[in-house]
């Protein structure tokens, strides 16, 4: 586990994603994308800029072309979209996206709320959007409730290694990221479920590991991932996200937390911490904003103490 | 890593001591000792109940007798006492103390901040406290700032070990911790640590770690130490402790959030999560308590979900 100095992980900042779909207020589009410009100002060269879904069902997301068009105009930055459906895959490449990242739930009963599908029906939209790829498009297949169901808890790792079985040739050259949707799994599980999953499809090039921090274990299960062999993990500044509903209830882990930890194991992100801790506090102001993370407010207070000792 | 059904951690309730000493306003002795004994009912079945230290540097612990006395009562609580120096731990051998557990920094100048002592003159204090110990006394050595120091950041590994080969003979029957005073450490320096410590000590018949929250990796760093084999962690109840000049610097992690942890690995507390997160969320209505952790604010906010969905 100890950090060489060549040891490097890519974190895939996914706040202007999943954390702004979680502010009930509509962000200014002006505004996401200053974000992003300073989140990219931090170091941060792969992110979840937007996604392409019903602006009905997710009108916060309804500027999702703008956006990307913006997040794509930064040189070297790798911008992935989200996308549902084939049909939404096709607005976002005809609206220029060259990074996809498709989701679909392992439960079929929140593949049902999300999509009103069974999970082998997205598998098929799957299949569809690989076809329609154009040549050099990258792809990500995002598993949500990998672990853990909102519904039905637990969620078996046979059920998550099923689904696989039917996708992983679809596009091996596609990373494939397990979601711990609700923030309840815990490190054994990660690491168990990641090693039997990376010795059962070796086809699978790239893993990534997308944590959510409800229950305080998202840098221990981020780590767990780290010690299975992930090198690819999601974050959000911040650790903006959470759910209207659900006051308490926060959203992934936060990048300056996952910065935080591997800047210490000697393992290197591309990332300049009091740049994007500087960027997180600004993102803790946005209005209705639910945040997580302790190193935001950490590194304020260590500043604050400097000041009286000063 | 993964917890087969007899695996077992020990958790040391530090609340009642690290947790109480950073709350400014005098928590009266009476709801001190309604709070050990609702822990107590939860399932802890070791604390650190107090501290043995001088009344006019920490007046919230001056009842460290009568919280004591009262700790003792609780049938199979083992109760332990924090204690600086060897006229300290005679004032706690003589309240009736049956569980010392001994504190030095191993940077000086924390220590010296402590104690006004050296490193090794605390040392000294230690085998006078070893040899003045009645028959079937517990001791704990806790070594301060092991990994990290607030003012001199981190501390060499070989520094912790000079001041153990110096030690770990007075008592071999000693439990050892291992303390992140700061917060700072990472997952790799914990790991790396213990397990260079316990290869190099093999008379230590029992490690412990010590965990603070500050910059979010409590619980990823108790993940580390338990890879490397240790079976003790320290945590406070509601994430309880802080520094009153330091908004933002949470104290210990959460036992609640250990706890989460480790029931999820399937290794066994003893303790019951959801007796345990209504005593946490009692302790952090203390008057200017600063509290951390997230499992106690998720379970009530899904107890929220459920009234809605009811």
């Amino acid at each position: 586990m100890m950090g060489a100095a060549k040891d490097r992980v890519e974190i895939v900042e996914v706040g202007p994603r999943d954390g702004f779909q979680s502010v009930a207020p509509f962000i200014p589009t002006a505004r996401k994308i200053a974000i992003i410009e300073a989140l990219y100002a931090a170091g941060i060269r792969r992110m979840e800029a937007t996604s392409f879904v019903s602006p009905k069902a997710l009108p916060q997301l309804a500027d999702a072309a703008e956006v990307l068009a913006a997040a794509q105009a930064l040189p070297g930055l790798e911008a992935q979209v989200l996308v549902p459906t084939a049909r939404h895959a096709e607005r976002a490449l005809e609206a220029g996206a060259r990074h996809l990242a498709f989701v679909l739930s392992v439960s079929e009963r929140h593949n049902r709320g999300n999509v009103r599908r069974a999970p082998a029906e997205s598998a098929e939209e799957y299949a569809r959007i690989v076809a329609m790829l154009p040549e050099g498009t990258g792809l990500r297949l995002n598993l949500a409730t990998a672990f853990d169901c909102p519904h039905l808890g637990r969620i078996d790792e046979a059920e998550t290694l099923a689904l696989l079985d039917g996708m992983a040739d679809m596009a091996p050259r596609a990373e494939v990221a397990l979601c711990d949707t609700t923030g309840r799994v815990n490190p054994a599980h990660v690491q168990g479920l990641f090693t039997t999953a990376m010795e059962r499809f070796p086809q699978v090039a790239r893993w990534a590991f997308h944590a959510h921090d409800t229950y305080g274990l998202g840098a221990a299960n981020t780590l767990a991932a780290w010690n299975a062999g992930v090198r690819v993990f999601d974050a959000s500044v911040a650790g903006l996200g959470g759910c209207p509903f659900a006051p308490g209830a926060t959203g992934n882990v936060a990048t300056e937390d996952l910065v935080y930890m591997f800047d210490g194991m000697g393992v290197a992100t591309g990332i300049d911490l009091s740049s994007l801790a500087a960027v997180a506090r600004e993102v803790a102001e946005l209005p209705e904003a639910q945040t997580g993370g302790r190193v935001r407010v950490a590194l304020a207070a260590r500043a604050c103490i400097a000041d009286i000792a000063a």
